[in-house]
């Protein structure tokens, strides 16, 4: 017999049980949050028809498609991101009542390049407004983004926002073609990550990195580019100054002081709602890369985590329905980027980590009383208490040693004596640790001690379980 | 511009979101129900190797693979159970600690022809304990379809099971090889719904059927056949008496007595759990379809709805991890259909259909106070009461109707009049809804009533709306 490796392709990778739960958590907390907003989810399938997935995200998009075989050998893809599927399904139920705000959460394929952090298969959870013009729409997703972040136990965070509309009026004031607007977009994108000096460089002639490796310029004239540093020099912490240098500077150009007033709008909104300076403000220089945003477009930074880059990023997209319908359908929306923050969080030491979801360990070393076991573990579940009865036949050092290892809080121990004496033996896991550090070199005296492990009667397992969980840990976290 | 038309390739299906909070609100239940037990969560890709794959499904299930391409051009494949990643994942991760009782949640993919209720993507929630030779492992699968199908609400439910091996016996006694017996197990498998003059045919000449198919038997003599009968004979709503029947008929067959115990042991482990004969019976016709069960196999019935079939079935698979490892590594588990239970549980009328997570809407029809609507949303949104801003430009009545039309609880109404007496409508819409009927054709009297409204002060407007939520509803359901 042959046998076959167990092995997975390159970008794939799977979550053992700590890490889901983790992602778990995540995703219900940030689902509480939407729900709080009155979104609903939908659901799409992972397949979709290539037509139907490649219209609107160039080329780079269309390359990286997984393409798919079915019976009937027709032109298959997995979807890419979840707004594709959304645009498709706004077209198609036209019955959907409108406004449809609607969140989705699932996995997606890109058959990009993977690298450290990069997969083939990672999850977003996506939220949408579809067909709400106002500027409401875009504050409040502005508002779930915040609100998740704290959910999730992130202060130090700050959502940046500005407009492909604002965006566009700046460049055909710089005399520059909307054809070549995206690619401008691009550029002024990496301020952040490569500063002005390169940028100016990339928007004009181009240069050689440090690596030197070309970078091709844009061919910009200078005062193009002066234009475009104009604009993006208008920085402040606060909202009103950026909307006030904006209009002060740019408000003559034909068309500006109507987008101009839909970025104070926005900056007016979230004080209502009670976002204020303190995290999210207004960033010019935030395009976002992808070519149908055109309005509002916004990104959140982990401001301890800055490596990681947008964790929640989104926009206005109007058009999206369009090559389905031939219209035009007002849509904003944002999508998290699970497994990228996830990470960050992890590395920003937020998020609680559990090997296992059990509370209680009930271990099974006497093989004379294994209905007493079954029947403990029943009694603790049906009292609402997670419990795992041990499976193995392993002698109860062992047992004990795997309830360590997974972090289950408390183990039970019961075998003859006790069941003599009416008593079960209750391991405080977490107690016993803290003490064993302090006595660490003195094995006899620990051995003495047995700190954490004390009895209880029987009848009042469930009782004395319960207060034991209850109770704040007694010197590491336990929950 | 030539128009894309939104469709799906067939088999494949949008969960509208009614649909996808239901099925959501299932999958939590179950969820909660295996973390009581203390299973943990695994989540592995959706592309997996051809040859990972198709190694233990048999012909049938590798037809039904979708393949996926890569850029590399790599034989790949969409996982078709949850069953085959478990195993992979058992035999890559050696350091994973055993027991491993794992759940796993998502969609799986199947090309075969898709019929009313047959999708080709649909999601599978499956349970397993690895590396557990006990028949507690059994048990405690059975007894945790149980907790999950009371959780669900379904209480008229039966678990049925039997045991390949005391099957593999019977075959032997009745000199049938072992290579056929998977053949037989299929025929057997279809007693419930051919009955047994059919499965006797099937088993030894074969038959034309009414629609004038000929169903090809399977050849056995008419001996043999008259084993299989005298074995799937032996029934009866106590378990116990099903074990000494057997035990009395079957008993002296060389291994039979040992395997007739593990049934024994089985159904005592259930008694001292609390699981009776009321819900869990033993089976003998209950052989399931696929080749790798070799222990106790069983599924689960819905006794108001058997049309479905079986909701949640699995059994033990203790050579599953032998293709990679070439070793044998004990493991039982089941898999819950999640679209199949939704379906039956809606047309039993078990589930609560939700079209909105909203349970207040905040109408904003005089636009002159968007900042009140916005400040009135986000304060019942920070009192965790799930909220809806209206977000279009439509009159009051649209707005009230698309509540309405969303089933969200109450609906509020505040304009300059409101605002000037200083208090909000509230509008209790299923008190409305009830009220309207009973004054059905008398529309002056509704008008003069108008049910389910009343004014409260705006500085109260969070503690009202709690209370009126807190109420059980008027006449209709409301949440």
């Amino acid at each position: 017999m042959t046998l076959i490796e167990p092995r997975l392709s390159r970008g794939l990778r799977d979550l053992l049980p700590e890490d889901t739960l983790a992602r778990q958590h995540m995703i219900d907390v940030v689902r509480g949050v939407y729900e709080l907003y009155g979104f609903v989810p939908l659901t799409t399938p992972a397949v979709e028809y290539l037509d139907v997935l490649s219209g609107s995200g160039g080329q780079e998009i269309q390359q990286s498609i997984f393409t798919v075989s079915n019976p009937e050998e027709e032109q298959l893809g997995l979807r890419f991101d979840h707004t594709v599927p959304l645009a498709r399904v706004i077209a198609q139920y036209k019955e959907l009542p409108k406004p449809f705000r609607r969140y989705s959460i699932g996995p997606v394929w890109r058959a990009d390049k993977p690298g450290p952090g990069r997969f083939r298969e990672f999850v977003q959870f996506d939220i949408d407004s579809v067909g709400v013009q106002s500027e409401l729409a875009d504050t409040e997703i502005i508002c779930g983004i915040c609100d998740s972040m704290e959910a999730l136990g992130v202060s130090n965070y700050q959502v940046r926002f500005s407009s492909r509309r604002v965006l566009n009026l700046l460049l055909a004031y710089a005399s520059i073609t909307p054809e070549r607007s995206v690619d401008v977009f691009r550029v002024i994108d990496k301020l952040e990550k490569i500063g002005p000096k390169k940028v100016r460089l990339e928007l004009t002639a181009g240069y050689t990195d440090e690596s030197g490796d070309r970078i091709t310029g844009l061919g910009l004239t200078a005062e193009q580019a002066d234009q475009i540093e104009k604009f993006i020099a208008i920085r402040s912490p606060k909202r009103a100054d950026v909307v006030k240098e904006l209009g002060g500077t740019f408000g003559s150009v034909p068309g500006a002081a109507e987008e101009i007033a839909v970025l104070e709008k926005m900056s007016h909104n979230l004080d209502v709602a009670g976002y204020r300076d303190d995290r999210v403000i207004i960033d010019l220089s935030i395009a976002r890369g992808l070519a149908y945003y055109n309005g509002p477009v916004f990104e959140t930074i982990l401001m301890d985590a800055p490596q990681f880059g947008s964790v929640f990023s989104g926009g206005r997209y109007d058009d999206l329905v369009m090559r389905f319908l031939g219209e035009r359908v007002p849509a904003t929306g944002a999508s998290m980027g699970v497994d990228r923050l996830l990470a960050a969080l992890r590395a920003l030491d937020k998020i609680r980590l559990r090997k296992s979801t059990a509370e209680v360990l009930v271990t099974t070393f006497d093989s004379s009383m294994k209905d007493d076991y079954t029947a403990m573990t029943f009694e603790l579940r049906r009292a609402g208490i997670r419990t795992e009865l041990y499976m193995g036949t392993d002698r109860a050092g062992k047992q004990i040693k795997y309830g360590d290892r997974l972090e289950i809080p408390i183990v039970l121990l019961y075998g003859p004596d006790e069941k003599a004496k009416g008593v079960v033996t209750i391991k405080d896991m977490s107690a016993g640790r803290a003490r064993a550090q302090q006595l660490t070199g003195s094995r006899d005296r620990w051995l003495q001690e047995r700190p954490g492990q004390f009895e209880v009667p029987r009848a009042e397992l469930v009782a004395a379980v319960r207060k034991l969980l209850a109770e704040p840990p007694a010197f590491t976290e336990r929950t």
